[in-house]
């Protein structure tokens, strides 16, 4: 499928996207589901994730705010994602910027079979072991090739690696796309990185390639976040476009405007 | 009272809506009850719950993210407000798409005495026992008649349901409204529902007649989606409108563009 | 500094200013500090609070929402804070509608050595001992003189008191100002008070004359608000129009529109 199919397939399909995910973005996050033509359901009580997971088509899992309840949950919840078989994208943000987020992410990581492992720069780089600084949930450094780490990362833990940046870098360790579709106005306010792994999830749960689907769903992202300057005076005004653009998607002007490199 | 009025009694009063809700929509739920002229206050503690809703003018409950504790705290405020004779709205958001959900929302039904149950065909076809099926928190299907549905579960129960659609039932069992006003953008964004039930606490704080007062909200609701899709390029802005739309709701529009039927 | 150099500060130093808040408006708090220029880090679980606080420039406390356990975690935060000399705001939401907000907010106050403590009337109110109602988190009245009020509270807790409302007043017990910036729209959607003391927070991460820091915030604050009333329709496009003037706020606005009145 192109992308412009597996978008075609989220509408008509609409899976169901379930997340665990944190306090601060999760309007966004199942607002973004919802654009693209998924639907999305958050649920996080211990009581109730399994059977959740269970009719879902992907699970999105995000530490943003995370609590050991909330690990607890998303671990009960990937097990049951793993026996169905359906994708689960795991998104460490702010890993490296303290101990316990670093841990519970690698927690998680051994305890459920991840289908995307994505983070920016210095979370990739902490959850590969190399020397990196994140600053709250800010990629501040990170020594060694960024292309380099997300394939050797993904061939050690057999899943695709995404890292969000100017540039994506995605890799499943075989294949690698670089997407430099985007916008620097996506830096300009918050959960765009969250909102990311949401469409990650969308487009894992129609297209089981699923370097293929993050690529897809990331150049789609960048597409309406280029799309969204028009107009825009601010953050405020962007953002609002950019939902617009989101959900008016179409494979006139995905066609025209992806700029996807594949690398390996 | 009509809609007109009932909307001036909210402006002036300013009634204190105590939500107890989820936590993907609890902004926008505050942000509609004060975009309306009521008083929004969230607080979920079990140290406080009952002082604030002492002290509300409406209760409204979500169950969109429930947990335990949540539910405790439901039902602390629940019997408060019973004992003060304020308004219960009971949304129960995901009711069929887990038996946690289902239990709990049976659960806090038979400890508190509700004056509103809504919720979208599913949801309420669950609540009511028949055959029904929800997808996270979208009504998929449901066996028999929607307005027998509500009526028999209004009677049975003593209080006034509602199912949200296309077109929104509403009936205490005695008298049963059908409001037609909205528009289909409304689906395209999170939180709707919701909000829904926000307004319904505003006008059920200022109009005793709960059936009446919900299909006041609900007609307000729609009317104001109606006239936000001017101008409207997608979720983004169309949104945005909805909240000017309801700030700027009057007795012109609502006379001139209310679709509400009686049907017994 | 004046107060364009403390935006400017702000915008090459991005300041990372960790959060401890409420679920209703944690996003727009999180979003209005990366629309100034400075970084946001939300981060509440107790293992975690003092590591994230160990690295951020400031802290903003918020009992919007409180529970036992996020007391325990801005205890932690704050008096990690309090270690690294970073100040610590303190938004008493609610103060006065509940004892156990009441209690709490001076729990915290007795705990940790706060830098600027901020609420509407009755909240300050309260906190200071003085006869106030608190309708939710909606100041309705206060006995005595607001501007006496603060100096007195400042004076004896040793800190700046930041009482918002039509004219906002910020007193160190010695230093008084007040601020006349503003526009009644901020009054129609919800976080406004919120999203302020995210703003105090940034700025008091460059500018240690916290009486000053907080004054030049609001005054920022009140000019983006006056700012975005132009073309707004209602609270939804104001909203928008708010976020797009804070990012867009320079000498030039700052230096025309500002309004402070130092009174003492």
């Amino acid at each position: 499928m192109n992308i412009a199919d597996c978008l075609e397939k989220i509408r008509q399909k609409k899976p169901l996207i379930h997340h665990i995910t944190n306090w601060v973005t999760i309007y966004d996050c199942a607002n973004i589901t919802r654009a693209i033509g998924a639907l999305p359901v958050m649920a996080h009580a211990k009581e109730e994730v399994e059977q959740m997971t269970s009719i879902a088509d992907a699970l999105v899992l995000n530490i943003g705010t995370l609590t050991i309840g909330l690990v607890e949950s998303m671990v009960l919840a990937g097990r049951t994602a793993n026996k169905k078989g359906i994708p689960v994208i795991l998104d460490v943000v702010g890993a490296g910027a303290t101990d316990f987020r670093t841990k519970k992410a690698k927690e998680i990581l051994k305890k459920v079979k991840i289908s995307v492992l994505k983070g920016n720069s210095s979370e990739i780089g902490t959850m590969a072991g190399v020397e990196a600084e994140t600053k709250g949930v800010e990629a501040i450094s990170v020594k060694g090739n960024l292309t380099e780490i997300a394939k050797n990362l993904a061939k050690m833990e057999k899943l695709t690696v995404v890292i969000t940046g100017e540039e994506d870098i995605i890799s499943n360790g075989i294949d690698t796309y670089i997407c430099k579709n985007g916008h620097y106005m996506l830096g300009k306010f918050v959960g765009t990185g969250c909102m990311a792994a949401s469409l990650i999830g969308a487009f894992s749960a129609v297209e089981k390639d699923y370097v293929y689907a993050s690529t897809a769903a990331l150049s789609c992202f960048g597409i309406a976040g280029e799309l969204a300057a028009e107009n825009a005076k601010g953050p405020g005004t962007y953002k609002i476009n950019f939902f617009d653009e989101i959900f008016n998607l179409n494979s006139g002007s995905i066609g025209k405007m992806k700029k996807i490199e594949k690398i390996s």
